[in-house]
């Protein structure tokens, strides 16, 4: 029987701390719901003493059924020199419905000294008091004790001390806090340990990745006994962010053999990670251990080739237990077995010997020697493939477009595109204006298509990166122009190359789009006469 | 006296694996210079055995004198069943002029057998007799154990046989390599501790990111007698990445007490990472450990009360000791220092109390505000602190532009621009075709110019970067434009920030026009008349 670990989530509370991040309260709830899927123990949803956003969301919640979650909120201890049953901040707590509590308090002397401007005996019976009063009310109480671990060195018995007294008042979890991010591996593993030798209430662990140590940190708590780890997904947090339970669950589960969540919701980690991305409105990067989009894409030849005969040689764990995948990076480095790798997992029948797959080799070759680079690129090698092996169907071609930028001295520019596209046999003529040549381009095409593929409303450009391929002469030289686009459930790459950066970015934006209506099916525009009414059809 | 420990940066050999990147000769050449400044000791500058890119990197290097660090070129050991002096790739080694060579070998049983598919002890002679015939060529030998910890866990035995026998091959070094990166910290402890206690080389870590604990593990090896540590800036690599340099640095040298770089040096992390996230095109985490926007950036209300009352409060380290700041208000002027020290170095004085000097600083804050980083820009910087000390001479003034981007199925495409500029009173107005809408405005802009100042015909641009700022909403998002230019003496970096691509393009394109003819004197156009005659010139 292994060791069972719970996980606290406190991505709608600390993670909205980090830059950049902003939810609404539908934000939120969407995020919690598939927390709860995923199968955390604990969802942290915000702070009701602090926002009324955040009183609305326990509003929101208090009738929702979690499968697997408890829902918390979050508050202080009592303001200093008065009464837990007066304190607005705590019933708050209250008077949020949830069956559990987490509360913060000072553990560091030199905060009590300076933050808060009390005494240390106050503090004491501040931490006494709240808990107790939480208790009195029937909540569970997770009791957070802050900069324990800058505390404890400073001060080692005042900071054991003041776990003590939420331990005395019946605290439910001591959760040893790292809030600045600044602790090594193998003070959590001392101090965690003394700890765990004094007090008999489970501990817990609240790490911060200030010195990119905040997974280690939290792997070296839960092996000196705690039972507890409080992380965000993908680590979102204030400053460098909170340990982030993308990477913290498949280490505890995968390699420390610690029970954590089931198999199946293991399976669903990438998947969440990406959809709170997409909801927090993140880029996520690319090499994000275990669920990034390169977690496990293999680039150089040497790997490539050793993947072929077995994938172990270069994957620390089977992508898929995480529900990641592994994925080949095509690029001259590497030749052509990374080509076939791909042929492979798209089920194509990819010989060596057929003569389709000899032309689409030459085929990429010829497209490498002209500058594409299909390794940051997927779903335009995808394209090619199929079009070679299984044919596609033809959703748009263009006849023509132009785009035009103008600029006034002391006026802002203004780009305008005008398209003319068939679809479906039908010539689409539409015009649009944006925030940039691009932008005018993809309004425009996004304009001529949405009718037939409503879908196409739900995807967004996350990504655009330019190139140039041939530094001597930059403004002459031919761009490699690389999109990122998204929807809710993926992020696919695709990439043009022109001397003209305007045709890069059109040959992308296609095939970004040609990409996302793959297997959709035309649906018959509900306002057609209307439009030819109007002049936008020409049969 | 505190335990030296050695940096090997392999940034341009495998951090180009990380997908997304890839740098020219040149842009490996700024970065090696950049690297040697922060103080590293060992640059792996590439493969030469495997593309001709590399090779040309080690020939431009040769006789280039770097302060502090070795560049090291990196390859395999011999292929099995032949001889190293008849080797390609240990030859090229050899001739790439490098005073050390990095070596990898294997030392899992199970890669021996799939990967390379030769015996034990084949692997054993392969490694033996490639160290041995580098060494007796006269170079400092550095072997890196692939997949070391792998090995050793599989077959302990013969994991330190490998290394025993690059030891008696007389390497220098051994590194022992995490290469798939799925080793925990605990086993990185007890494996280095086994390999010191049996060999005398010194030891070195190579640790990947897949657990996101190559920090933790690079730091555990050190701690167990490891005096080398491998890595990248920005922890840049194959899928998850190679350890991050960034963050070991500051960890070994302000947390562990290690002599690694000089505290002058360390002070230029941030700026360094920050230029190499540049010149790679990569964009920066805000949230990165030490380096990152937002590494000291406070939004709590809570802990911006407390870090007004003290920073330590909220703060693991002094932001300057690695460079960096605290940050509380978005409009903080991130980098004041480097602004300083551009105006010493062109000898402005720039006393803080001096109101042109507030200006100045009121004036580039909100410029960054908009998005414009002058880390990777210093010409742009040194017109706008000419601008505001010197005053400078307004040689051309924008009118109006027009760009026209036209394309047909099947026709390439065609780019105009017409451009009206007052080039000292004079208004000009002249057009230009070019391969793309940049050269267009380029060559059009030229053609201006070029009457008046005929040495603007050497400059042209030598690289064009463009970098989308906020992810979120790319094709709508403000892109940052970076343009480096060069003549024949000198190279300079320019950059816009607009909404619009054309309109950046523009700002970085004037900008290097601009300090191209600093300094320079206007000519009288020779064939003004006939200028007259056919229009070109209205008075």
């Amino acid at each position: 029987m292994s060791t069972s670990v719970k996980i606290f989530d406190t991505t709608l509370r600390d993670g909205t701390q980090g830059e950049g991040i902003s939810l609404s309260v539908e934000d939120k709830i969407k995020i919690a719901l598939k927390l709860d899927e995923l199968g955390v123990h604990y969802i942290e949803g915000g702070w009701p003493g602090s926002n009324s956003k955040d009183i609305e969301f326990f509003d929101r919640v208090r009738d929702m059924q979690f499968q697997n979650a408890k829902i918390t909120a979050f508050g202080s201890t009592r303001r200093k020199d008065s009464k837990p049953e007066d304190d607005i901040n705590l019933n708050r707590l209250v008077e949020s419905g949830v069956k559990v509590a987490t509360i913060f308090g000072k553990s560091w002397d030199f905060h009590v000294h300076t933050a808060i401007q009390t005494t240390l005996e106050e503090n004491l019976a501040m931490i006494y008091d709240s808990v107790h009063y939480l208790k009195s009310k029937g909540l569970e109480v997770i009791y957070d004790a802050e900069h324990f671990f800058d505390g404890y060195k400073n001060n080692s018995e005042y900071a054991m001390q003041t776990i003590k007294k939420a331990q005395e008042a019946g605290a439910d979890w001591i959760v040893l806090c790292d809030t600045n991010g600044g602790s090594l591996p193998q003070e959590i593993t001392s101090i965690v340990t003394a700890v765990k030798s004094s007090i008999n209430t489970p501990v817990g662990i609240h790490a911060h990745n200030d010195c990119e140590l905040a997974v280690a940190n939290s792997l070296a708590a839960v092996q000196a006994g705690a039972r507890q780890v409080q992380g965000t997904i993908n680590g979102y947090g204030e400053r460098c962010g909170n340990a982030n339970l993308s990477s913290i669950i498949p280490n505890l589960q995968l390699k420390l053999d610690y029970e954590v969540i089931s198999e199946e919701q293991l399976k669903s980690l990438t998947q969440v990670s990406r959809y709170v991305s997409e909801i927090a409105n993140m880029h996520m990067p690319v090499n994000q251990p275990y669920v990034g989009n390169a977690a496990f894409a293999h680039k150089g030849g040497i790997h490539v080739s050793a993947i072929l005969k077995a994938a172990s040689t270069y994957e620390h764990i089977t992508p898929e237990l995480v529900g990641n995948k592994q994925r080949v990076l095509v690029s001259e480095l590497a030749g052509q077995s990374n080509v076939l790798v791909k042929a492979q997992e798209l089920n194509l029948d990819f010989n060596k010997e057929h003569q389709k797959t000899k032309e689409i080799i030459e085929k990429i070759k010829d497209l490498e020697h002209q500058g594409y680079q299909f390794e940051g690129a997927d779903a335009s090698l995808e394209l090619l493939l199929r079009e070679a092996f299984e044919g596609l169907e033809e959703i748009f071609t263009l006849e023509s477009f132009k785009m035009l930028v103008e600029k006034s001295a002391n006026h802002s520019v203004v780009s305008e595109a005008i398209v003319k596209v068939k679809v479906h046999g039908e010539t689409i003529y539409t015009a649009a204006e944006g925030n940039g040549p691009v932008n005018a381009l993809d309004n425009a095409l996004r304009k001529a298509l949405v009718q037939y593929y409503p879908d196409i409303q739900q995807v967004h450009l996350s990504d655009y990166k330019v190139r140039v391929l041939d530094e001597k002469d930059a403004t002459a030289a031919k761009v490699r122009v690389l999109m990122e686009s998204t929807d809710f459930n993926s992020t696919w790459s695709t990439l043009g190359v022109s001397s003209n950066i305007i045709e890069a970015s059109w040959y992308a934006l296609t095939d970004s789009l040609r990409y996302a209506l793959l297997g959709k099916t035309k649906v018959e525009p509900a306002n057609k006469d209307q439009q030819e009414r109007l002049g936008l059809v020409n049969h």
